[in-house]
């Protein structure tokens, strides 16, 4: 199943389609090894539950769109949700979060081209069912049935747009400010559409502002992706060329990842002019101005991403795969010659520590553990209860497990712990363990990932 | 505007839908009063920024579904949704969350009644654009897309039942566990359709438990949503009779607020049985049964809640109207006779402090100011920047409207601070004002609201 998964990664065709003008970057691996590469992670992700099993859902994952995510894929993507929202939110710009409806009764200023429309499967029914109809003018009632029908968004840009008089208010007619938001968008692809997790933040800024605000974003937003990554050097940035500007804008930059098959654009930034905002308001300019400038319009800065490419980048970005040493594999000659270890950023990855139990006596030591469940739940460290699990294991499976799932610190509980306190701590990064009181522990991992997230 | 909206809000029939056998419970207040205490809420909802204004906005809002939400509006639901995250994932119960499509091409089990189906418009107008093609044939091709377009869900339980199978590899097998999500789902209305955010658990359990995990899952249910209430005696819950079991159903219970206009319904406990999880898998029974009992297949219990209804509930509880005595209101003859204040809980409040400036050196306040916001930030407060907005209020305007909004502390820096380091902080819920050392007050606030999180 997977080879024909990877099959379809390699064929340009399907990946190509958002990046048409950029040449595809060759690495210097080979093709068979970044075949292997692909397959290993995305067996990997479906192994360690981050996406759900199945060919075609796991093409959608591949493909940069959402799908159907299991319990780890699931917080990582909120995970960077979360990290998106503080970001824009909280970076001390005025910027103010929006919830807009996914549907829509209006019409879109692009006249409508390949639009999605949700129908009542009855209603139409009834229609076509209508036997005193002329063919004529069954297809009128139809097309009429359509038109009435709402469209389901393709992007966050419309909403923020229209909540831009109410937000004006919130200002005191004062620019610049943003409206930030994030939410399922629906785009019509050649097999029918797709969902992809969009984050927003359309800015709203003084018309000779707009191409220095479309820098400050941009570099705001590069050293963002840059932040949690493993190799900050695969999130680039580029401008987009003339004649690919989206109509009514008059400059772009992407930000761009570099999956092993080649480049794809994780974020967008286009500075927009003021032609979608007096659209959407009917021309209405006097509704429009700020108060700085008596005659001017805002211009628009939009700056778009997706998340679910954006956790696959993450994904992509943060496996290692080390070899065993020579002498090593004779000893585990049944093994597999390769380690695995998803090295994802302290806050992005979604299960910070794992509670198991060593030898001693089974009770008093699940005891402990749900003790220290608790406490990990009240500082909101997710934990994966490993002590749960009644199959036996070795301690290195149990480590090459987690490191598959990306878990920063596997704690192991013992006779030790129940006579003296002590435990042990395994670091996922270093591989070292440590010995640790059970009373610092807490405290121990809240400062590590507060500090990761501080840098 | 708004007489219209309160209109259709005592139009039984606008409401009654989701309760069609409860009777109304009449409020010991007058109709008028109940008029005047919608119209108040709904109005202040607008002008505060929790909802954004419009009077078809504003219906969906009362009638419990989703709308465009203002700043505030979006992190009250926001609050909400984490907080009902928090309490389901991370209650020491083995859940999980999942993230399924919104849209799926597989027949659902009601046989697809009144179904919500996305279409290709470009695609459709190209069918009814055929001229060769025979009325009969016409209808049929209309048909045939229409079976091939994907439908919208309109709830969370189908994704659930389908990801069972691979999340029983997760937990090795071993009930009970449960699947977590949120999204919006898409409802069949008189009018076509309305979004509404959902909450959802789908727990496995066995066959003999599952009427005391109902039991649980209500308690633990009610328990939360009274949490964070003013009154808690408004949210209740009862029993569904016999005769308004959905299909498949055994037991359930409905948990319920009292509005001024009658009661609604927030959530729903269901037992289910396992038909549902059969149908979905195909009545292949092996792939369903757990570890524990050879040949029985899991009973699901369902835990839904419609969030953007929850959102307004708290709205409503928790809007104080307090008449000024009469000495007072004669001093301020100008004023509205009465005071509003929205005492939401702390942890769902969505802006905690206001920063403002009183009298002094304006560039060395704002400066304070500025370094407070940010510390703030960085700690997860939400803070309203009070002092950029430049408009000459009194300190009693400024503090109705905050009470208006909600937020819990109000700071103002002044000529004092600069010298001693003193500011003053009032507080929405007792009105006193307090002088605090500028050093203290990010602790203050911090202890305050883990207080209020943890009682």
């Amino acid at each position: 199943m997977f080879v024909m998964c990877v099959r379809n990664i390699l064929s340009r065709s399907a990946f190509t389609v958002t990046l048409k003008r950029h040449s595809w970057r060759r690495c210097s691996t080979s093709q068979t090894e970044t075949v292997d590469q692909v397959t290993t992670l995305l067996q990997l992700c479906v192994d360690r539950f981050f996406v759900s099993p199945g060919h075609a859902n796991v093409e959608l994952f591949q493909r940069g769109l959402c799908c159907s995510y299991g319990p780890l894929g699931m917080e990582l993507r909120r995970n960077l949700l979360d990290q998106w929202w503080y970001s824009v939110t909280r970076s001390g710009a005025q910027v103010f979060g929006i919830n807009t409806l996914s549907s829509s009764s209006r019409e879109t200023p692009t006249g409508g081209q390949g639009q999605l429309r949700i129908v009542e499967c009855e209603q139409l029914k009834q229609r076509l069912g209508q036997k005193e109809l002329s063919k004529g003018r069954l297809a009128e009632e139809v097309h009429m049935l359509l038109q009435r029908s709402p469209s389901m968004r393709t992007n966050l840009l419309q909403g923020a747009l229209e909540q831009f008089v109410p937000s004006l208010e919130l200002v005191n007619r004062k620019l610049p400010f943003g409206l930030a938001e994030t939410g399922l968008c629906f785009q019509p692809t050649s097999l029918g559409f797709s969902e992809v997790t969009q984050t927003s933040l359309v800015w709203f800024c003084s018309p000779r502002t707009s191409s220095q605000w479309l820098d400050h974003w941009t570099r705001q937003r590069l050293k963002w992706w840059r932040k949690f990554a493993l190799s900050p050097s695969d999130f680039s940035s580029n401008e987009v060329q003339q004649e690919e500007l989206e109509q009514a804008a008059s400059r772009g930059v992407r930000i761009i990842y570099n999956f092993p098959w080649g480049q794809e654009v994780l974020a967008c930034v286009w500075s927009r002019g003021d032609a979608e905002l007096l659209h959407i308001h009917k021309g209405d300019r006097s509704k429009l101005q700020h108060r700085d400038g008596r005659r001017s319009i805002p211009h628009v800065v939009s700056v778009t991403a997706n998340m679910d490419r954006g956790a696959m980048a993450f994904l992509s970005n943060s496996l290692q795969q080390l070899k065993r040493e020579e002498s090593k594999q004779k000893l585990h000659q049944r093994k597999k010659n390769c380690q695995r270890v998803l090295k994802l950023h302290p806050v992005l990855v979604p299960i910070k520590v794992a509670l198991n139990i060593g030898r001693g006596a089974t009770v008093e030591l699940r005891q402990i553990c749900e003790g220290l469940l608790q406490e990990f739940l009240e500082a909101k460290i997710s934990v994966w209860p490993g002590y749960l699990e009644t199959l036996p294991t070795s301690m290195e499976q149990l480590n090459a497990k987690y490191d598959e799932m990306g878990v920063l610190f596997t704690i192991i509980i013992g006779e030790n712990t129940l006579e003296s306190g002590l435990l042990q701590v395994r670091s996922r990064d270093t591989t070292i363990k440590e010995t640790m009181h059970i009373s610092e522990i807490k405290n121990f991992l809240f400062r590590y990932i507060s500090a990761a997230d501080n840098i």
